[in-house]
């Protein structure tokens, strides 16, 4: 059994490295070097060939190494094995620590506090509560509901959406393109962790933005984008908050990365802006994944969290 | 029955009027101005004058307007009569978002990653997860409690330290002076919530912070005080700043508030500075607690939350 890395725009070797100080009994090779490509089982992919794939007679199993899959399917024409997701609490829990961050400070004005620190100026005016703040997560998946339930927690008044009506206990789901717009009236905060498919491109445009509440306790309403670059139209992210019907946005990914050094993002006084690490993958727990999911499928059992294809994710 | 407001340094209009829209049936007066002191049953106080507390012949329970009572304290020579302090939903709500977005702020590296961000870098190193990052808690009362159980639900490694031993289910608790080295030697970031006095007064000290691990995934260790001014030596803090015993201090609060403006903590590096907003008390939460507290105390039922006044709190 021979796993191999094929990665593009991401340097394998602190992966490899890593992977073996774990699991140093791995027969791990690193495309393109892979020797004969009928002993390749398994592939472990970030944006692969898909003609390098197809190269492979004996292959059984791609494993995304990200949450999201559009990175592999948009290549195409890929040989017909099962495809799976990572789901590492791990990287859950990363994505949910840079959601709560971000949604405090909208909500509790850290940049507001950090001007007056600045200017030293000691006064503040009347900070809301988060109760009074209402948090819309679209995506009601894994990495969703954890992010939902924890905005919860902190008091946050959240709701949810998705393309299917799911029970998140107490956290009101709205489902479908039938309960957007009533999503959208009742939230100051959209956060978007949804994933990348043919459906949901470009989901973040200015038809969204003006469906926000304009009537919140904030001063207008944000976005908080760490799901996939093609989410969103940029231009309509610009010009939404130039014209002030967004009164901020938070975007980890963009639809080119690295981001172009001449983007108005960059110094726009209204965006903030990280280096798509909302949620590192972190080496070890997903190898830890992987090959717990190997092992399942080497005895016979089922793999976990296969893609389908036609649902994109 | 009258209820006096009998405030320092804090202006009673907007609270007044929010109380009144809140309990129009109240018979509410303003210290100076109170009309017959043989009135008045209970005070609502900030910094009250001790004097003119004993000048009301009929006073039967002090309310303090904010979490702690030292302000009350600290005066002397007070009426015998109960001092009830706040415990307020609300309040430790508000506390604790500020507690977990500024360990969030930390951990996640927000200040550098805003860095790259005006120096259009796109760039990122290995990030730490919550679950590598130690949060010791100072304070097992109500805010370090709940401020402890947030931490630990987004992840982080999380203890308490508090006077006496307290049950916090999983968080392990360290108590008294003989488990304090033990607490800091495995804590990156302290967080204080303790009640200022006479034993705490001062307690955020050179010593405390040569105390704190320095082999931690942080840069070095972190202090956040968001309890009062009092419990830290503000020349100690620096001092530790420039020589690196920390890394980093995020202070709500102060020795003398307003910040003076020649401090240096304005303009201090690592200093993350906030004018003692971590908790505002929302007036219509808090009367809404203190009606209940009258109500149960005319009703011959046990006043809660009352001070030990020989403990401080």
């Amino acid at each position: 059994m021979a796993v191999c890395f094929m990665m593009t725009g991401w340097d394998p070797g602190p992966w490899t490295e890593r992977v073996l100080s774990a699991r140093a009994d791995l027969d791990l090779r690193v495309w393109p070097d892979i020797g004969d490509p009928a002993e390749i089982d398994y592939v472990l992919a970030w944006k692969p060939d898909p003609a390098a794939l197809r190269s492979l007679p004996n292959l059984k199993v791609i494993f995304s190494l990200g949450a999201g899959v559009d990175h592999i399917l948009e290549g195409g024409d890929l040989p017909d094995v099962p495809l799976v997701r990572i789901v590492d609490p791990d990287l859950t829990s990363r994505m949910s620590e840079y959601i709560v961050m971000h949604t405090l400070v909208i909500q509790r004005r850290f940049r507001f506090y950090d001007g007056l620190q600045r200017q030293k100026v000691w006064s503040h005016g009347d900070d809301v509560a988060a109760s009074a703040v209402r948090v819309g997560i679209m995506g009601t998946g894994v990495l969703g509901t954890d992010a939902a339930t924890k905005l919860a927690m902190m008091g946050f008044d959240v709701a949810a959406w998705g393309r299917t009506q799911k029970d998140l206990g107490t956290i009101p789901v709205f489902a479908g393109a039938d309960q957007l717009s009533d999503f959208l009236g009742r939230t100051d905060i959209l956060v978007c962790l949804l994933p990348l498919t043919p459906d949901t491109r470009g989901i973040l445009n200015m038809d969204i933005f003006r469906g926000l509440s304009r009537d919140g306790v904030l001063e207008g309403p944000h976005i908080i984008n760490a799901g996939r670059g093609g989410l969103q139209v940029e231009a309509d992210i610009l010009a939404a908050l130039d014209d002030g019907t967004l009164a901020g946005a938070t975007l980890d990914v963009f639809q080119t990365e690295p981001l172009p050094h001449d983007s108005p993002f960059w110094s726009h006084e209204k965006v903030t802006l990280t280096p798509h690490n909302a949620a590192m993958s972190d080496p070890v727990a997903l190898t830890a994944y992987i090959v717990r999911q190997i092992e399942r499928f080497e005895s016979g059992l089922a793999l976990e969290n296969v893609v389908d294809r036609t649902r994109g994710y």
